[in-house]
């Protein structure tokens, strides 16, 4: 679609964020790139976004799409031609809209708690951290991506927390890659994608990230 | 589709059943309608939604769809032809999802707390949902169904919390018609569909539902 808008407002940590610079690159769209301050929003995330108040939210020709994967549906729908987002089968799509909706549900929160709790809570977290990864691994199996064959929406609401897997090792004192062999090599192969490896920032950055958040949150 | 085999496991008295319930009715689809006890789930309901253990679950042909908003996008996918659920403008689409997103994060734990907490906890739970109508009945504004003038996502995914609100209005102590006329008069209309009104129980049937709530929880 020539002459489009397209605005991105994000935090570079994001893994929400994330999900709609991948698929925007996906589908080789141009837009502009809007960071966000979350200690002092803007007004026009204020504006766009007046529910939630939080990035990303997804500017087209200046109306708002928020929370994220969301905005990947929308992406998929207008900009349908190009590299597909979803599998066109109406079961294999519920099966990636339910897998998506269990690490919203689940993984942020838990994944959270290795870095910015101590002592049972953060047991507790790392514990529940370790099972739904046990639950992810399972669901890849032995396929490349989670849809199967083609890179899409599974892996896109997932890759973004990938690239704190060095942050939770740090903290949670534990290795990905040694209890999750087959997501760790699902990772590495993500990344050897263009539109993964340019919206995801380098995982020793991001662990300075964390520790900015440990410091906010008087952990160290 | 013909010689489909098409059944819902449910429990009566769940706001997410009856999102499949109206789904179903209004594309006039037949299907075994199983009520499942969640206090003694079966091994069915196990074995079809392994990760979260709940209700409602569809199965289609012998495969499962769980998370009840999944479900109704999987009904609109399928049986395509027939009263859509969803707009076809993709901005429209991401608002309805939107909406149907925001329902499932705020509305259930908040509304709960009216019934099943007491004391400041009670009257944090009704400030907070007091002020998720507000944000509803200002979405509605002048329209008579959340997507405009068609019945469809939105309303299905608020529709089952109609018939708790005399639970809310009871154990709240206020009176919702007076707070927010239109989203009661939506409520009224949306229950002038047969889809709605077969699917949704009577609003005193939950009232007693909600009491014997009240005594597992240990508040009456």
């Amino acid at each position: 679609m020539a002459n489009d808008e397209v605005i991105l407002l994000d935090s570079w940590p994001s893994m929400f964020g994330m999900r709609l610079r991948i698929a925007l690159a996906e589908k080789e769209i141009k837009y502009e790139y809007k960071e966000e301050d979350l200690w002092n929003k803007s007004p026009l995330l204020l504006q766009m976004n007046p529910i939630h108040k939080k990035i990303p939210v997804l500017i087209h020709n200046g109306k708002p799409i928020c929370e994220s994967l969301i905005g990947v549906e929308y992406i998929e729908e207008v900009w349908k031609d190009k590299a597909p987002l979803l599998p066109s089968d109406p079961y294999e799509r519920a099966q990636a809209r339910f897998w998506g909706d269990y690490i919203d549900k689940k993984l942020y929160d838990t994944s959270r708690k290795i870095y910015t709790t101590t002592g049972d809570e953060q047991e507790a977290g790392k514990k529940d951290f370790i099972e739904i990864l046990r639950v992810l691994e399972g669901v890849l199996g032995e396929k490349p991506y989670y849809g199967g064959d083609n890179f899409g929406f599974g892996d896109i609401a997932l890759i973004g927390f990938y690239c704190r897997f060095h942050a939770y090792e740090i903290y949670g004192n534990f290795s990905i890659e040694a209890e999750f062999p087959k997501l760790v090599a699902w990772g590495k192969r993500c990344m050897q994608r263009d539109s993964v490896a340019k919206s995801l920032p380098d995982q020793h950055k991001v662990l300075e990230f964390v520790k900015t958040l440990r410091h906010k949150f008087g952990i160290e």
